[in-house]
């Protein structure tokens, strides 16, 4: 244990535990997609953990793949792919999709499929929201690749929108942690982004004018 | 409501909600990271909810921000930053660092600091992990840059770590999602990731097995 100086928000003395180094290979917890492609003309479904919004405004999404994988051929090919987000009901079959190659094994019949706009992003039925997207640049990674597409259609089952917006709970996403390799739902409700913080914005000026008296 | 064919896997008739066209412009539930900079030689902290593992070896992050913040300014000139993960205790001050710029406001002293190896890239000592990255690309996208970043250093607090591993419900992550701005903590476990699926591979595997007879 170390003493640490107090917390210069609210004064008070606290203490803080030693820091110790891990290895860098550290995976922050990662909500859980199914990344969807034509594959030589057939349907293939990958499960994928590191994805994330990248851009606002067109919105895009990007997706860090391994380079041995079978999706990125179809990917680089079609200049399209689908972003599903599948419910913790569909763990088994997402897990399926993430330890079975596409390569050997024909995923296209695992979900039943639809298509939007694009007609080679396969969409996932039983996903609660799916993307569609036009891929827009890849950048290339030494194991992996880095794929960004914009997404161009937006889909969701009618059950998972409340007052218009997506309701979380109810589209129920996974998360996956690594090295441990689990899987986990989404928990409580903890704050409003945006808002939560404004506490502290009115303390820091009250400090400031009972410095200025 | 339509009706769909038949569960490919399982053969069972279900029944699905029909599709509803949502805004493309979705995001998908990621974890809260906050970013450090140094920016003209001053600390500078922002949250930031668009942030992904995207290389396996060396291990890289990737986080996409909006180009008119304030954080660039410091990745850009020192090469560094550092990615820290807030347990949801912290919940108001990482809302603080997201609705707050460092431009002009000073947020060096929000937190108690320490460094690693690289000089220029502060941590956060209340923050269970810390992740110290040296930046290694930057892609430009129309409204953000992605930048991404080589993890050379991460450190935990000894609380979280056990058995050797990153214990994620003591990490006690915050997710984010848009656009009902909320923030969410960790849910239950729900499943072994490379290992809930292999159910299907068997099934799969009798089912040829049924069809060869």
């Amino acid at each position: 244990m170390v003493f640490c100086s107090g917390d210069p928000l609210c004064g008070n003395e606290v203490t803080c535990m030693e820091k110790q180094q891990i290895g860098n290979n550290f995976f922050i917890p990662m909500p859980v997609v199914i990344v969807g492609t034509q594959v030589n003309g057939k349907d293939n479904f990958m499960a994928v953990g590191w994805c994330a919004r990248v851009n606002g405004n067109p919105p895009m999404i990007a997706c860090g793949i391994a380079n041995n994988h079978h999706t990125p051929q179809g990917m680089s090919t079609s200049k399209t792919f689908s972003v599903n987000i599948p419910s913790s009901d569909l763990l088994e079959k997402t897990d399926y999709c993430g330890i079975v190659s596409g390569e050997n094994t024909d995923k296209s019949k695992v979900f039943r499929v639809f298509y939007g706009s694009l007609k080679t992003a396969p969409m996932i039925e039983e996903c609660p929201i799916t993307l569609e997207c036009r891929l827009v640049q890849t950048v290339a990674l030494p194991t992996h690749g880095l794929y960004i597409g914009e997404i161009v259609g937006a889909y969701a089952d009618g059950s998972v929108i409340t007052d218009g917006k997506p309701d979380f709970p109810m589209i129920d996403p996974l998360f996956l942690t690594m090295p441990d390799n689990r899987y986990w739902t989404l928990g409580k409700y903890a704050g409003d982004a945006w808002s939560a913080g404004k506490k502290l914005i009115e303390q820091s000026q009250n400090n400031t004018q009972k410095g200025q008296k």
